[in-house]
C-alpha cells in the first residue's frame, strides 16, 4: 500500500498517542519512530519475550523510572545493561538526587566541588559514598551465602534490598525479570566487589553462566523482540542471545551512533539480519536520535494503546 | 536554583504538553528540548519578532503544514528558507502527494520509476512537471509586471496564487510575513526563472534588496528571536540579520549537525554569541536531533500553553 | 574480484600516497576514502570537467591554499561555494591571519575581545574591517562599470585585484575557472553590496544568469565529476547543474552530515542517482568525516600519482 | 603563544609526518588530530604507562596489525578491548580472511551466503567455524589446568598458541602486555567458554581480579596515559582504572560518538576531568572521526618522530 506524506497540524491539548499518529506520515526519523511504536506494540500483542537493553547514561537519566514501570507492566522480560545504570538506579533508590548541569560546564570547577558529570547531569562524590555504604553490607551478605553467582542472581539479591518502586532493579526482583550485566566490574561496583572478594577470596561472579542463562532464555518456539537503547555491550549481548534460538522476530534500535563507523553501537537492524541475530522477515527499525526524548515518546503512545485494549 | 533529575513515568492518555514537562528533568537532549519550549514561549509572550528558518527537506516533510499554522497563529514573523522548501510547498498546494519510501531504497530502481528520493520521501518526476506547469505562467505574469523584485516579493506574488491554507507560502501572503530565499536559483525554480528570463531578459531577482529588507526588518528596540531548524544558508542568513540591530534576544537551534566540524550548520548558539549575532545574555539553546520529531513536539507544547493563556 | 582486509603496518617515513594505499583494505571509512582517491584520479585521467564545492568554514580553514593549488593544477574546473569562503579567502589574501582557538572557548569573552569564532578558529573584528576597506572600492568600481553581473563575473573581477597565489579566487581568475556563489549576500559581503547599491541603485547581482552559466557549463558529451566537501547550497547547486546534461559520471562527497535526517547536506551519492544528478553507473562514494583531514589526505595521494604519470 | 591558520599546500611525495605537521594549523579536527600526535609522542617520551583501548570493530579492521606493532614497539603497555576484537585477531592469526563488502549491502542475501557483516567488512560463517575448531581445544586445555583465571590470564594463554606476529594477542603475550576484556562472554567466545564449562563446571572467569589487576596496574608515582579508540566498556574501563592512582596524565580519544547524548562513548576528555579520571592539568584531546583513518595517520607520524630520535 502506497503511503503519502501528510501535513502536521497542531490541535489544542493533543495527546502523545495522537502526536505519534501524526509522525507516521511526517518524514525522516518521525516515520521511523512511528514504526518503532508499531513494532513494540506487536511485541506485546503477540506475546514476544522482550529484551530491553540500555546504556549506563540512560540509567542516570529519568528513564530509569520508566524502565521500572515497563517491567511492572510486562513490557520487559529480560534486561541487559551496564554497571553505571545499576549503580545510578540504586543511588536514586536510597534517596540520592542527581543535579542538572550543562554540557559545557567547567569540568575542573565541577571536579573541585565533587560533581561528576555525565553529559548535562552531575552525580556528587557524596552520593557515591552513600552508595558504597549501602551496597557493601549487601554484597558481603551475598558473598557469605554464595561462593559464585551470575550477575543476574547478584542483581536479584540487590533488588530484594531496595524499597523504591521506581527502581528497575526492584521491579525486576518483584517480577522475576533477569537483569544481566556482563561488564559488571566496569564501575564503582567493581571496587566494591573487589573489597568483598578480599575478605571472601572464593567469591566470584560467574559470567559464563550469565551467558548460558541469556542464550537459553528463549527457544526456537518463542517469539522474541529486542528494544535496544544506545549501543555498547548491552545492545550486542542482547541480540547475540537470540542467535541460537533463531533470531529476533522484532527489533527496535534507538541510537545516536552512526552506521558509517562499523561499530556495534551504530550497527543497524539490517546488519544484524546478515548474522541471523534478527530474522530476515522480522519487523525491525533503527531510529536515529536521543533515547531520552524518543523512547518515552514511543512508549507513552504504545502504553496508551495497550491500555485501551486492556492489555496492560 | 538547583534542579534535579526526576523519574519519567507514563500516565494514561498524557498530553504532549505534560510529556514535555517530564522532559524538563529527564537528562541529555530532553532537558535541552524543554529549554527550547521555554524560550519559544517567551519569544511570543515578550512580543519578539520571530525569525523562523528551515532547510529544504523540512518543507518536503509534513512540517510544512505546521509552518503555515505557526504563521497564521503569529509565531513566525519572517521566514528564511531554501528553494526546495518553496517548491515542495507549492507542489502540495496544487494537490501533489509525496510518497513514503525507505532510506535504503534501491536508488537506481527509483530513478527508473521517476521517483526522486529525499531521505525516506520520494517526489515523482510527474509532480515536478505539474509544478512547472503551474509556476511558469505565474512567473511570466510577474516578469511582465515587474523588472526586478526581491525573493520575498516574488514569493509574496506566488502566495497570491495559492489556495491551500496549509501552505506556508499562502499563509505568509495572507499575514504579510516575508519569506526570504537567498539561494532561490538552487532548485527546479531556478530552471523556471531562467526560462522566464529568456523571454524577459530584463527580469531579475534583486537579492541585494533581500539583504536590506532582512537586515532592517528589526531595530535595536525590537526584541527578536530565531528558531533555526537545520542549518545551511537559511540558518546563517537569519542570525546574520540581527547583527546590526544588536543580536538576537532568543535563539533556538534544532539540528543534527555537529559543532565539531566548524560548519555553520553545526555551529551552536554559543558560537553565535562570539559574533554578536546572539546577545551575550540571550536565552538560547541548541538541541541535537531530527526536527521532524523534535520541532512539533516543542511547538505543540508551546501552543497549548499559549492557548490556555489566551495568547493565540 | 573479491578483496580482503589487510593488516595496517607502519613503515618508517611512509608517504601519504603509500598510507592511502594501506587504507584500501583497512575497513569502514578508510575504504571509502581510498575509493575517493581512485575516483578523483579517474576524473582527471578521463578529462572530466570537475566541479569542486565547499562550505564557508573550509574557506576559513587552511584548505583554501589547497583549493588554489588544485585550480592551478587543473583539478577544479568550476567552483561553487558560499559567501564566507570568499570573504575569508580575500582576508587572507590581504595579509590577515586567523587565530587558532578552542571549540569550547568562552564565547562571551571572545565577543568582548572581538574574536568571532568558527569552530576552533577565530577571526577578529579588525580583520573584518580591513576586509571591508579593501572590498568596497573594488565593488564600487565594478558597480560603476557594470549594472548587472553574475556572481561568477563579480568574483572574477575581485580576483583581478588580488595578489596572493594561495588565493583560490586569484587562481580561478588566472585560470578562468568560474566561481559561483548563489547565496552571495549571506555574509559580510552582503553588507558591502548593499552599501554599493545605495550609491548605484541600478547595480544588481544576476543570479538567474549564474544558474544558466552553471547549467550549460557541461554538455551531454562532457565527462563530468563533482567533489563536494560539506553540504549546503554549494553541494546541492553543483549536483543540480548536471541534471540536464545527463548527470555526473563521477562523484565524491566528504561530509560530516548524516543521511538519516533527509537533508541535502547528508544526502548520499546514491540518493542523487534517484534524481539523475549522478548517473546510475557513475563511480561515486560518500565519505563520512571532517574534510580538513580527509580531503588533503586524498588529494595529496592523487596528486602524487598524477605527478608520477606526468599528468600535472 | 598565539597561533594562526596556515594554508595547506601539496608537495610531491610528502610523508605522513609532514602531512600531519600541516594539519597543526589547518582548522577543526585537523588541529585536534595534530594535538593527539603531540600527546601520544609525550606519553612515550615521558615514559608513561600507556593504556590502549579499542572497540570490537577495530579488531575486525586492518588496525589489528598496527595494534600488534605498537605493542612490539612499546607504545601500548596494557590493553582493554571487547570479545569481538579478540576473536577477529585469532581468526586472522589462523589464516582466515575478511571480505570487503558495502555498507548498504543486501543483508538478507549476505545471510544466505553466510556472510556476517560488520560495516563494510564481512566475516564468513565458515571462518567462525574454523575459529571454534581452533579455540575449543585451547580453552579445554586451559580449563584442565586452571579452575579460575582473569581475562588477561586467559588471553595470555591464548597468545601462547598463536604464531602470527601481526596478532596483537601474540605480541601482548611476547611482551607481557596484559589484555583485559571485562565483557569477554559477549561474543562467539562466550559460546566456547560455555561449552568448556559444561565439561569443567568448576571453570570460571575471574573478572573481579581483572578489576584488581587493572586498578593496581599503575600507582600515583607512574605517569599514565590513555589512547581510547571508539567508546563502550573498553574506553570506560581504562579511564576508570586510573581513578585511584590519581587520574591520567595524558589522554587521547578518537571517536565518532557525540558528546550530546551523554553516553560514555561520546564523553569528552573534559568530562573525565570532572571525575578525576583524567587530571585537571593533563594533556588531553578528543578527536572526532573514524579511527581507521585517523589513528594510523597519527601513529605513523608519532612513530616516525620517535624513530628519528632513537626512541623505538
Amino acid at each position: 500500500m502506497v503511503e503519502y506524506i501528510k501535513d502536521v497540524i497542531w490541535k489544542n491539548g493533543q495527546k502523545v498517542s495522537d502526536f505519534l499518529e501524526q509522525m507516521k506520515a511526517n518524514g525522516y526519523q518521525s516515520i521511523e519512530l512511528y514504526k518503532a511504536a508499531e513494532i513494540i506494540y506487536k511485541m506485546k500483542k503477540e506475546k514476544a519475550k522482550i529484551f530491553l537493553t540500555f546504556t549506563s547514561n540512560l540509567g542516570t537519566s529519568g528513564l530509569r523510572g520508566l524502565f521500572a514501570q515497563l517491567i511492572k507492566l510486562g513490557l520487559a522480560d529480560i534486561i541487559v545493561t551496564t554497571a553505571g545504570a545499576l549503580e545510578e538506579d540504586i543511588m536514586k533508590s536510597i534517596g540520592e538526587k542527581f543535579l542538572i548541569t550543562r554540557f559545557n560546564a567547567d569540568d575542573i570547577a565541577l571536579h573541585e566541588k565533587g560533581h561528576n558529570r555525565v553529559g548535562n547531569i552531575a552525580i556528587t562524590t557524596d552520593t557515591y559514598q552513600k552508595f558504597e555504604g549501602f551496597i557493601i553490607p549487601i554484597l558481603e551478605k551475598i558473598a557469605k551465602e554464595k561462593k559464585s553467582l551470575t550477575t543476574s542472581e547478584l542483581i536479584y539479591e540487590i533488588g530484594k534490598n531496595l524499597k523504591d518502586n521506581n527502581s528497575f532493579i526492584r521491579q525486576a526482583y518483584l517480577k522475576k525479570v533477569p537483569i544481566h550485566c556482563p561488564s559488571i566490574i566496569d564501575g564503582s561496583i567493581g571496587f566494591q566487589l573487589y573489597f568483598v572478594k578480599q575478605k571472601h577470596p572464593e567469591f566470584n561472579i560467574d559470567i559464563i553462566s550469565d551467558f548460558k542463562e541469556t542464550m537459553f532464555y528463549t527457544t526456537q518456539d518463542d517469539r522474541k523482540g529486542v528494544i535496544a537503547l544506545g549501543g555498547g555491550v548491552s545492545k550486542h549481548f542482547a541480540i547475540l542471545s537470540s542467535l541460537i534460538s533463531g533470531g529476533m522476530d522484532y527489533a527496535v534500535y534507538i541510537t545516536t551512533a552512526n552506521a558509517t563507523s562499523g561499530s556495534a553501537s551504530g550497527a543497524t537492524t539490517s546488519e544484524a539480519k546478515s548474522w541471523g541475530k534478527i530474522k530476515d522477515d522480522a519487523d525491525s527499525v533503527t531510529v536515529k536520535g536521543d533515547a531520552t526524548v524518543l523512547f518515552p515518546l514511543v512508549m507513552f503512545s504504545v502504553l496508551d494503546r495497550l491500555k485501551k485494549e486492556g492489555e496492560i
